[in-house]
């Protein structure tokens, strides 16, 4: 297993818009050995911005999903993309607004074990509007300024996109020495 | 989009063993069309399993995999197989126990926007010892009884695999009134 999160034998077997397939033969426990198979897909970046004592966030519509929901700002790594730059374009397209910093949170991989997939979280400290934003053709973006205490409480809305937040949302909402800590990191 | 998951003119493009990919031409909001890709794998089932006062967790490795890490009894539906038949074979073959009663707490689908999948979480109520377990040879699992309260701090824990369930044993533990309505879920 090298850092890509393949072993060097891996090979890919299906190219897709977002999803790779890969596939490899696994020597098991017993010696005998299985076929593997693990995805990957671009990294993505979700990008929490600060405006004032305010947190911004976006009413979504997709196309082809029936549902309204709640996310923050954020999107896809393209090729060769830096992170950091990834996160800023994302909140410029999708919001108009420009962080006066970008701070990494957290870099985690949800379901290592079967996607090669990083979703970094980033502070956006200090966001100032520049211009309109301009979105895909496929989304419907409302963004809206809310509280710090709303935004713990997102963790109880069902829609809420993003899934890697819910848990240190909670913990800040439960534990105030947490609490202080998210408060600091974001406005500080 | 039907109850698949998928709009009617969606084609596979993939068959893997795992996932198998799905593609279709989505009109956007502007008119426009663009390719969408949606992934499908098999759902999978988690069972807490209760024995006496105590929790049944799993110390794995796999074949493959670098790091050890802390699950629940659980894995991937047959083709064509009930969700508690399913949760009641995992449970079997991964620990040899056998559930006096199986409810089916939650199902949630991580991910829906990309992934058709659903998690369905079973509490295994009642769990008594019938036959030793039965491994894949890519597994390695050790069985480990815990209490209710080491169960809520398993959230803290990065090696914790069942991330559906992170959510809930923080709020159980933060919360008085959500961990007697687990613990009644549980033991009652």
């Amino acid at each position: 297993m090298n850092n890509t999160g393949l072993p060097p034998t891996a090979k890919r077997v299906f190219k897709g818009i977002i999803f790779d397939v890969y596939q490899w033969e696994q020597k098991m426990f017993d010696g005998t050995t299985a076929t593997f198979e693990k995805l990957k897909r671009p990294d993505t970046m979700v990008v929490i911005p600060v405006v004032g004592d305010k947190i911004l966030v976006l009413d979504q519509e997709q196309s082809g999903r029936g549902k309204a929901f709640i996310s923050l700002p954020g999107g896809r790594r393209e090729e060769g993309e830096d992170s950091a730059k990834a996160a800023a374009r994302e909140l410029l397209e999708e919001t108009g607004y420009i962080a006066e910093g970008l701070k990494l949170w957290k870099e985690e991989m949800p379901y290592e074990n079967k996607i090669i997939w990083t979703v970094y979280t980033y502070i956006g400290r200090n966001c100032q509007f520049k211009q309109p934003p301009h979105l895909d053709p496929g989304e419907k973006i409302t963004p809206r300024l809310i509280s710090f205490n709303e935004f713990l409480l997102l963790a109880d809305d069902p829609t809420f996109y993003e899934l890697e937040l819910k848990a240190d949302l909670l913990r800040a909402r439960f534990d105030s020495a947490k609490k202080e800590e998210l408060r600091k990191l974001l406005f500080a």
